[in-house]
């Protein structure tokens, strides 16, 4: 049970709706804005609007998780998810990405249209390696043991190393054969890439680092965190993706309408 | 708690309901008749149901928000935010605000199609100054001293200030390159605008204008004033946006269907 201030409830209450609408907007967008960009571009597009509509459902089920979880008349809030049903329910979080992260990566080599064996290659080893690092966090998030965190955040850290490796090595050589532009828009997400999902392992350790996770105040910034990442990591994410669409198709001579 | 009588709760209930349906009608609309402008108009209008769509969420949420206030049995509504967690909650005003205002501007440049350059530099000057202008009024609409509230409701008007300069002075430079009609039709628009976000400044000092916003019939006139702004600033605008995409597509050669 954590004992929010008025405040606090407020504050949690409305990023998670900022969250929630900002997914679902996104999602009407990228799909609508489909037919600004060449056909090879639209399936980067379509992942884009899928990653923004399953984060959209996520928000509202977390939403409506926090509403639930509220004790009735006060702005306590139930977090033990081994007590009651009626929990903050933070799996849906988990749930999310582990759909989400994979999609996100996939987007930025359908994006670039590289040869298809190039393509192939970096797609079989980003996915698996992305919902491995998703995969080997959880058990390390719901222990309450300190030694089990360290454990399953170092497992869950080498694949996102490895991730690190694809994108800036690998992938690195590929730019040098972009239109003019698109290799720098391309180093800016890998950047807000990185940046945004800084926030995810900052949240983790916090426990390890002797924050209190049931503080009011750590509860709310740790949901202010998180929801801002999601919203620059999948939303400012998704329409750099239709950006990049839209440079590479006016590149290719597609007509400026 | 508000006390109100069974005509002023109802005229709430009726006015939230009215803006929730005009916003998700309007949204269909405009995405509909995308293909009824040529496509470098078709940006403007999906901004224009985005803010639709945007605003509709939110009264979805204020709606229930009111319902949930209602005291079982009667017609008394709970307003204090820190003292219940079911009280009115104004705050998706802002959140809804911060969306929404930045993109009507972005519409507003996107259906003048002016060069590009032109158009970059209003947008990144439009748009922080309007999310400051919403940020800077926050502090003050939650604050119950009115110190606090003249000290933000200033700080506001500053950006306010500079968003009308970019409209009437540097925006008013390009608008004698438009079509017959166009430029005269971006003045109403303009003119539209001023004169709808005039209600949020006058319902902000409602409290230092000395009037008891806990009175049941200030409440109901604020919900109304703002509701109908938000009609008017948003619906209105949207669909004037697309009369303005329309006659310049006609000007341009689009034959009429």
């Amino acid at each position: 049970m954590i004992n929010l201030d008025g405040g606090q409830w407020q504050t949690v209450y409305n990023i998670l709706s900022f969250g929630l609408i900002s997914m679902l907007a996104t999602t009407v967008y990228t799909l609508v804005a489909q037919h600004r960009v060449l056909p090879k571009y639209r399936n980067a597009l379509v992942l884009s609007s899928m990653v923004t509509f399953i984060a959209g459902y996520h928000y509202i089920r977390i939403f409506d998780s926090f509403k639930d979880a509220t004790v009735e008349g006060s702005f306590n809030v139930t977090t033990d998810i081994n007590a009651s049903a009626n929990a903050f329910n933070e799996g849906y979080r988990y749930v999310d990405w582990i759909l989400t992260v994979p999609l996100l990566l996939v987007e930025v080599i359908a994006v670039l249209a590289l040869a298809k064996e190039a393509s192939k290659s970096l797609i079989t080893r980003l996915v698996p390696a992305s919902a491995a690092m998703i995969a080997l966090g959880y058990p390390g998030e719901i222990s309450l043991d300190n030694g089990t965190k360290v454990l399953w955040g170092v497992l869950s850290t080498l694949p996102f190393l490895y991730i690190l490796y694809v994108l800036f090595v690998e992938l690195g050589k590929s730019l040098d054969r972009q239109p003019e532009g698109v290799a720098a828009t391309v180093g800016r997400l890998r950047m807000l890439l990185i940046a945004t999902w800084g926030v995810y392992p900052i949240s983790y350790m916090l426990p390890l680092l002797g924050s209190d996770i049931n503080d009011p105040n750590t509860f709310m910034w740790r949901q202010v965190g998180y929801t801002t990442a999601d919203v620059l990591a999948k939303c400012l994410f998704g329409l750099t993706i239709y950006k990049i669409a839209r440079m590479k198709s006016l590149a290719e001579g597609m007509k400026v309408d």
